[in-house]
């Protein structure tokens, strides 16, 4: 069954481009002796978990609770929550998911009151919560900075019952804001070593430090190998999307899902409307600096989504191009984790051959 | 109840403000002898519908057929679906559509060739579906120009069996690109006499016109009452977001829909961090010209979301101002329609009570 057999808006997924974005990511990690730990935010599907954690991950990142909960119950045994777990309801099921048979959970902590409230939770309730102390290495999102910060915050955790102390990450997003691949490496570079600084001051103020975390995919090519990195958790490589062939983090070739748009309409001879607009591309930019404002481009031509609107995509086309209303076109997305968050299923191909559909069974996890 | 015991980020809806909204716009059109047909992919909710039909609503404007469907289930029985429906499988389910009992169904067409494969299928299958003649009235997104071609395409789909030509549409997206309200005024007028005359060039083809539809939340108040005009298709006027208030056809007060959210870190004096990023609050930029890049602001203060990565919203805060980890700030989005469909449930407030939950039963219909 080819993907005429699918109706559009659909989310294509290419299944043998997802295996050797996999093994790749897996092969370098392993290489280096790094622990992968992918962060499941990008494709929220267990079925994507299973290729990875076959691969050698040692476990998943996610950001929610809900998206913990999903992937534990697809079996997955050891899960990273890469967020500040706040509030009575999110403490209580983070207790539970960790008090599951055989569950090793860990979560990100930038503040101590933060840390105590979890820790007095699970102390309560007799299990055990690791803990990465998050480390602002100049993304100024979340984090305490490299030094004495975190080594304060370190200690601190380690004497809270209920907690484990693992050791320390960071999310070193600004490296896409990088104007080239050379300061992107640089920037890379600087946020592996201020991580490492500070794995040095926790162990300096005798706490050990096991865990030193890099996370992103457009930097993981640098942060595998970096000295003093213990594990890397990144999450766009599976899939890829625009961004990540901007910065060199991967080929057109390793883009593996794309959204199946139909010409609807060809209002005018540059212009040609697809049923693909925000709500199945997002709005997201390109994440590179002074993006231009389009929503994604037409794989193979390259032709850009100029404008659109939530079910509208204006693709611009050279002038007497022959692509009529009916035709198709696969369009790779800017940003490919919210585009996965937006469809309850994804085709899979393989060979342009529809081989299976998966549910984003983790999708709109809003807690 | 109150909002304590919802867990964030959750979409809350003010019930009293909802309803003055409806209210509102319904007897703006009732004063004024034009049909009321709200556009429902702001809301997506049958809960929303019945109130708008309620209120003297002729019938719902719909994107996707699985919105049509949505809605039909729930006893709507007049729906507009304002797009180009493109294709054997859409074309299938719209007949299927129009075939159900007491059903009245139309759609907008820009080409000949895109109705006549609707009509050819519906004429098979004994049922007739509306038409109306998309003009483009200054969005230059789909549409054909007022005058000679929409009257040819009118006397074109008038020619068709099983086809029943209504009449014009037009959605005048492009007035939000106005500098002020008095060029948001100008502009809505034009796109109105611009509808009008494609009306006129439609009847002096000897084509009866009957409906002639503009559809706008922020241009409604003057369409409604233009002369020549006989129908409004606002969406957005049911929630409101920023971007009707910037335009000015809402007041704050106005806005019945806001995501509430958790300031789950303090990472600098002038940054509350909470967790609404852009899978809560859509990456939409405010729908003005040279709109600031942020992505929401908090109810009541103003405080902007000046950045957002998917799960974190960093909210500019004064300094020294008492936020703290735990404490919930409620951000008025800069689009409310993609936001909405986010959500799987909102939660339905009154006098701070929460009175209900309503699932966002047309959410992520993408075909």
């Amino acid at each position: 069954v080819t993907l005429d057999a699918v109706d559009t808006p659909a989310l294509v997924i290419d299944h043998a481009v997802l295996r050797a974005n996999v093994e790749r990511m897996a092969r370098l990690a392993r290489e280096a002796g790094v622990a992968l730990r992918p962060h499941a935010k990008t494709h929220k599907m267990p079925e994507v978990a299973r290729l990875q954690l076959a691969a050698g991950a040692v476990g998943l990142t996610v950001a929610k609770l809900g998206e913990a909960e999903v992937f534990a119950d697809a079996g997955v045994a050891d899960l990273f929550v890469a967020y500040p777990i706040v509030g009575p309801a999110k403490i209580a099921r983070l207790v539970a998911l960790a008090g599951r048979e055989g569950m090793r959970v860990s979560v990100a902590v930038d503040a101590a009151a933060t840390a105590e409230a979890i820790g007095r939770a699970a102390a309560t309730a007799g299990v055990e919560i690791g803990v990465r102390v998050e480390v602002d290495t100049g993304m100024h999102r979340l984090g305490v900075p490299s030094g004495a910060e975190a080594a304060a915050l370190a200690v601190a955790v380690t004497g809270m019952a209920g907690l484990r102390f693992e050791g320390v990450m960071t999310h070193e997003g600004h490296a896409y804001q990088a104007a080239g691949p050379a300061e992107l490496e640089e920037r890379a570079r600087a946020a592996c070593d201020a991580l490492v600084a500070a794995a040095e001051a926790v162990r300096a103020a005798g706490v050990a430090c096991e865990v030193v975390s890099m996370g992103s995919s457009a930097t993981a090519r640098f942060a595998i190998g970096h000295p003093g990195v213990t594990e890397v958790r990144p999450g766009t490589y599976v899939f890829n999307d625009r961004s990540q062939v901007a910065h060199g983090a991967a080929a057109r070739g390793d883009v593996a899902a794309t959204v199946l748009a139909t010409v609807v309409s060809r209002p005018s001879a540059g212009i040609a409307a697809v049923d693909a607009g925000t709500k199945a591309l997002t709005a997201d930019r390109l994440i590179v600096p002074d993006a231009h404002a389009d929503f994604g481009a037409v794989a193979g031509t390259g032709w850009p989504v100029k404008r659109a609107s939530e079910e509208h995509g204006l693709v611009a086309v050279p002038r007497g191009v022959d692509v009529g209303v009916g035709d198709r076109l696969a369009i790779v997305p800017n940003h490919i984790c919210p585009v996965v968050n937006l469809f309850d299923a994804v085709t899979v191909v393989e060979d342009g051959a529809i081989v299976d559909s998966w549910t984003v069974a983790a999708r709109g996890r809003m807690t």
